[in-house]
């Protein structure tokens, strides 16, 4: 089977690999449908993580159950499936808290922008449509395996909730799915900030009652402007850089809260987050716990979280879509094998 | 009248000062009845804070009103009163978030262990009682102006609710006002981390339902022992150094949330906090915010926060007062003018 494969910044290459295997028997074999590139492969792509030796990289993933261990019960060859991009058990205490991405019999993966994937714990990681999905609705459940579930615990880490006000940092694909979190949990207002046209539309589509251009200070300063003068009930913080962290608190009010889904770089601002009294919480997104109420909603036609992927390519094409959404020609590539 | 100076540290003293005047139309001149030490006044005591010229201290008191300037309409003369210890107009946007600390118009204020004190924004800022409360509940009420209302305000910024395993890092006044507020706002289990006989016992008087006398890992082991091997849903982290904050982190399970209200010294260990999914909120409490609903606490007699001070002295002796708090020989000291 195929698989992409980096070798070092800026090379990813197509090659054959061996078909995967079940190893445990509570792996199931899924042959993928679409899969995608993350703003986090770009680390990599960017030399700034570690390439040590050339690894099959990708861990976003819809697809169709091709082989299960003995172990497995909860899904069956031929289903259409989603799984996280962390597997889990979902049974563990961690788990039936609903920190999955945190589950101690669980892991990363990596492997995903491939034909076939093997995936450990299947029971707890993959979840089947009640039928298989029509083509149109493909790119909308793709999202599920990362980007809208990581969106959502922007949100849901902020504590969004009806009538609030919330800002969004961040016009990726992560933080347009969080303006998206935002107007589906009910925010009055949700503001995005973002300069790039395309995006700032979507961020609209998506829900978004206003658009800031500005950044930094003036970007914040207009956010006061839409909040009573104090700034944002709730911050969505979808870059991971310092700046963006500095942004989020200048916009957020005293007693709000800064949903972080970004992986971070640098440090907080320890005394400012406190003598502001605004929180911080976030983290690896655990899409487990979101994704049958989140595919719900897409199953219903209530959200297009898919519309984030503005560029589609054969999967042969890999090494274009990373280049795509390096110089950022792109929001999300989506690719079929 | 009489009034409590800083000259540096370990002096303390009780001095001969002007009584305070109306200067503003919003204030009010109240007559204390009971004030206290706190522990942040030891900051200064113990030489790590500040004392360029010598000054008025304290910020925790109850009293009756004396005076009232001419704009002022929600307190009269006569009232028994009590007010946090940074004063709010209570009707601007950030007050009517609930996050009176931060008023924008307001402010923190000192000299109040005094026999009378200057309160600005007297509206926004003091809370009467219905009646002149009974000799009995001076203690409690007096609790309500800073410690408890900060131990209240760790529980609600780490969303302590019905169910929830908290653990409670710091034994100080407010460490134990938060075990109090932990029960009250209906936790399963609340885990008290302390090594000192007296407040351990006062600990389970307030509601605690272990104590656990280890530290560092091996206090974070017993914690999860507790909690399913996971960690605390919610942290109450009551002290402020880096040390509680790191012992706060290891008793935290992955998605709890660590409520902070201890000054901050340090920094934050940002990449921990998120790969383990805690969140961290708090900062200054909104006393104001919580003083009407913890008064009818106190009044009704269904909670004792008083019980905090372990010894009372008349304000004549407010250098040895001082002097026990930063020895350790009494938790809190409760002063009579």
């Amino acid at each position: 089977m195929r698989s992409t494969v980096i070798h070092g910044a800026g090379d990813v290459r197509l090659e054959d690999r061996p078909d995967p295997v079940i190893i445990e028997p509570t792996d199931a074999i899924v042959r993928t449908v679409a899969t995608c590139v993350c703003g986090s492969d770009l680390w990599r792509y960017r030399g700034i993580g570690d390439v040590p030796k050339p690894v099959a990289i990708g861990h976003e993933y819809c697809g169709i159950v091709e082989q299960i261990g003995s172990a497995v019960t909860g899904v069956s060859v031929g289903q259409f499936v989603i799984g996280g991009f962390y597997h889990c058990d979902n049974t563990c205490p961690t788990c039936r808290k609903g920190a999955q991405a945190n589950c101690p019999n669980g892991g990363a993966y990596d492997g995903c922008q491939a034909e076939l994937i093997r995936i450990p714990n299947a029971d707890g990681t993959l979840v089947a449509t009640p039928e298989l999905p029509d083509e149109s609705q493909i790119a909308d459940l793709l999202t599920l395996s990362d980007v809208m579930g990581t969106g959502w615990h922007a949100a849901v880490s902020a504590g969004v909730g009806p009538g609030m006000s919330v800002a969004v940092v961040g016009d990726g694909a992560v933080g347009l799915c969080a303006v998206l979190a935002a107007a589906q949990l009910g925010a009055e207002q949700v503001i995005a900030m973002s300069r790039h046209e395309a995006r700032q539309q979507l961020a609209i589509e998506f829900g978004a009652t206003s658009v800031i251009a500005e950044r930094d200070e003036a970007g914040a300063a207009k956010v006061r402007e839409l909040t009573e003068g104090i700034g944002a009930d709730a911050v969505l913080e979808c870059v991971g850089t310092e700046q963006a962290r500095l942004q989020a608190l200048a916009c957020a009010r005293p007693g709000a809260t800064i949903g972080t889904v970004g992986l971070p770089h640098g440090e907080l601002p320890a005394a400012q987050l406190f003598w502001r009294n605004v929180g911080l919480a976030g983290g690896p997104a655990p899409v487990r716990a979101y994704l049958p109420a989140l595919m719900e909603l897409v199953l219903a036609g209530r959200i297009h979280p898919g519309k984030v992927f503005d560029l589609e390519l054969p999967l042969a094409e890999v090494a274009e879509a990373y280049a795509a959404m390096d110089s950022r020609r792109a929001i999300k590539v989506l690719l079929r094998p």
